[in-house]
């Protein structure tokens, strides 16, 4: 069978204008909307932004928390800006904690790679997922419910989040309570904790009010 | 347990570009697109833009159908803008009609809070959901169906629709029918109304042809 | 003109069938999927699906929180199935409060009724959006954000939250973190909060470990 | 290169559970959800679940509107269950009217393949658009806008619409309002139409009240 | 009953700023975002936004697949930019073939409007729905699935496929493989093809490497 | 501040109807529907439908392509049911191939966790998107568009592809050309491969016809 040269010619030119939208990778510079940021232009992506190079290296755990959350979302990783997935790397050194926290737009599964890890959500039934996780298992939180991370052994745990979406958001329960201007009176009101306790954890965390 | 300064700074440094996309609120001068609004810069966003006072007052129902229709949908109130809900106040003078309509692209929950309402829909299998709702009642219109609103009192009713859209349209079946210029032969021959009936609403109404 | 009767015969008999999925009314006895319950046989449906009247009363504030939160979601309020929207009813009496929570799949539009409320959420970017809400007013909560509200006056308030969901779902922070069987220290490494404070809690909501 | 027997055995093995869901072919007998039909087991699924065969046929415009529309709609068709696609055929003899109606939960997409047709839809800013459609054209009617399309040639036509959902609803606004047991008073209060008028075209039609 | 002239200055005023959203026709000019086009200000829109004429004219089949795609997607169409729908035109000439592809974010409904069309798709687990199509027949291909069309009869047969995506893309298995610079040995690696067939139609459809 | 008992009990009456929803963990021998499984009954979930532990074990690459895919889709890993994410794991000795496929629902991040692989994808616009990736890195694949993975050093790898869909679906191309009945000659008018080589790999890979 051959092929003339008027084959490619005739059937690309009709469809050639429609093969936009696989992707819509990020363009920083112009409007954000509610789906995403807008797309850069198709003859300017390279393969570059489909790559993200960013998790192959430990985050600094040499914090009070000793952990590291290093993400790759959209506003850091333009490729997966409108497709609905994006990843973390979460390092856990001995010892180290991700505090109680949510992500308000998006269902997370983690998958342990390293080390032990002992992780919990809590549903709006109040009931209590607790599990501890070894190398290569998987957990996931539903989205919207407050959950946390430990690491469960004497050796630094390394874990990677995957979500639902590509800008999954991440609200820390103490830097919500703790760690801005809401005063504490408000705070001891709507949590029933004790003004000494929030002032203590406000002092910490550079909360002021 | 002490929290050295540091803390702070190296959690947050590796999540804070994360945290966008908790919302979008409209930037009205941007680009809109199918999703809503673009967003406004979060460095510009203040608590007023998720606070609307519109609703507090009664809407002038000194008119023909003795009722008022007040939105607060994302073209008024810029911080629902792609959150998937908006709301109205709904205003009845005794003998007021929110005459045949429907919303394109919402299903919407009114809360009756003060007077009595007689509120219906119709099904596309032609069934009619008919109610008489007191206050305190609510009542679910499914998305896109054809409903009404009447004043069942002889007392002023007001009520709240919410929508599952936060640009839910409006569509409003006489002003579809007699409000404009599509041609009385078009609109006789897609209704089956006389054109003496047709012409009779035009004038009222200011359609043309 | 005339319609011989014949017309509504055959119309009729091609499209019947295409008419079902206005809406799909919860039957609560049938499986539930992700996308909410199942739905109850058409023939079955009635007005009464629709409309919902638990939200005249007001609920019982003689509590501890001297607030009640009454709620008209699917699970209460078959009609809303499916259709991306509910309601609910808040009451705070004097000195009421609905202590922090989220909502983990919805965002909310709260509209004041009666009396002040004090109303805040908390972004991700640690953000403090705070006000004092009149009656009349709006306030949007974006999707699984911590928020609160307060009885801002010395009078009884009475708001409706609205939701992007016909079931938002609701976590109260209190009752994650101090009514149930999540251990002590758990919530202590998580939270940072003095195991002391911890154990109060627990003790006074029936938390237990 | 040689493919040893057993490389079909282990790949397959691992993945063959996770090739569910391509499709959802619809279970009529099974609970129907808020996102459609119940999906037939994969092994009953057969080619003639995918194909429908019902549109080569003219529909019978022997009534009084010369008009008929025929339905590939999920319950007729049960291969387009979940896929946010359907199709249907509409034929208008000469003089054929398909009357005022809206598909409450779908957008429509008609293609001309025989004849004339003159479209139209009106907008929520009730503006009126409207065109003479020749044998190939397209046109759009957005989500849940009334609209209507009448033969505009002396020859019969035929048409197909597409719609963005596989079970798109139909409500015609004459059996809306005329067509049930939605009380005179009622119709006239919502339409502004005279008693009269509502009366003729009940009876016609066979509305009672 | 006298409509007043303020009837319609009163309602308009309060709602004619909700009334957008009804569709958001693509201004090709502004950002493209994750959901589509930016919208056209709706005071230039026109009702040939919504109108498409191209699919009235057979495409060009002199040429060696004997076939030829037109399509009306939201790149072409502006009308329907974020309407969840699209359509194309198919012509195959006698011996015509539409070559394996996927369709890779949409569900394709294939109408057959004039001579036969062997369809086939395979699904993911890998069995074959394969079926001969006169005219009138629909088939559905479900999303992102490899599909096939060819003429079945001597004649030419046309097809109009309409899509659960204003932007459905299209990729062709052929040109996917053999019409670009991918190695030959990454061909052959993850194809299993021989390499001389490799080459044989990279030289037809001008691929390199 | 002191908490009478019946603070937990009036809050939780009203509410805890609404605490539904949280999640879907997947029954398997209920109906499943467009939006995946129907939901266990929540008294019966556990922590154990919210965690996977197939991940950690290496696949067996004893095959002709020296690799595997171990899949915690929602058909492996009830809890992922209904939230939109889903995980693999990906084993590739040296030498390993996962051929040309897709995934007709979702788009796809992978993170190599050891070794280096060279991967690829096509878009629409038939552009080869080709990196070597190190551990650590990631590549995200966009929704329905044919792509690879193989391995690129000497060494055994690894990687852990997320997606965006619980039941991602993954059709192999090869498989889908060459494992099953379709006719060699619709093989080859499709695919414009030559007779000998589908007969060949139909050979292989155990195709008929």
């Amino acid at each position: 069978m051959i092929f003339p040269i008027f084959f490619t010619f005739v059937l690309l030119l009709s469809i050639s204008d429609a093969a936009v939208q696989d992707f819509c990778v990020a363009d920083y510079k112009a409007p954000e909307g509610p789906a995403g940021y807008s797309c850069k232009k198709a003859a300017k992506v390279t393969v570059d932004d489909f790559v993200f190079s960013g998790l192959g290296v430990a985050g600094n755990t040499t914090n009070i928390i000793k952990a590291a959350v290093t993400p790759a979302f959209a506003a850091q990783f333009p490729g997966v800006n409108g497709l609905g997935i994006s990843l973390a790397r979460l390092d856990l050194a001995p010892g180290g904690v991700i505090p109680f926290h949510t992500h308000p737009g998006a269902s997370e599964v983690l998958i342990v790679t390293q080390g032990t890890i002992i992780a919990g959500f809590i549903s709006s039934a109040n009931t209590v997922y607790l599990k501890t996780l070894k190398t290569g298992d998987l957990m996931v939180f539903p989205q919207g419910l407050l959950h946390f991370q430990v690491n469960g052994g004497g050796t630094p745990a390394i874990a990677f989040p995957s979500f639902s979406s590509p800008s999954p958001g991440l609200q820390i329960l103490d830097f919500a309570l703790f760690k801005n201007d809401l005063p504490t009176s408000l705070v001891a009101m709507t949590t029933f904790l004790d003004v000494a306790q929030i002032k203590k954890l406000k002092g910490v965390l550079g909360g002021t009010n």
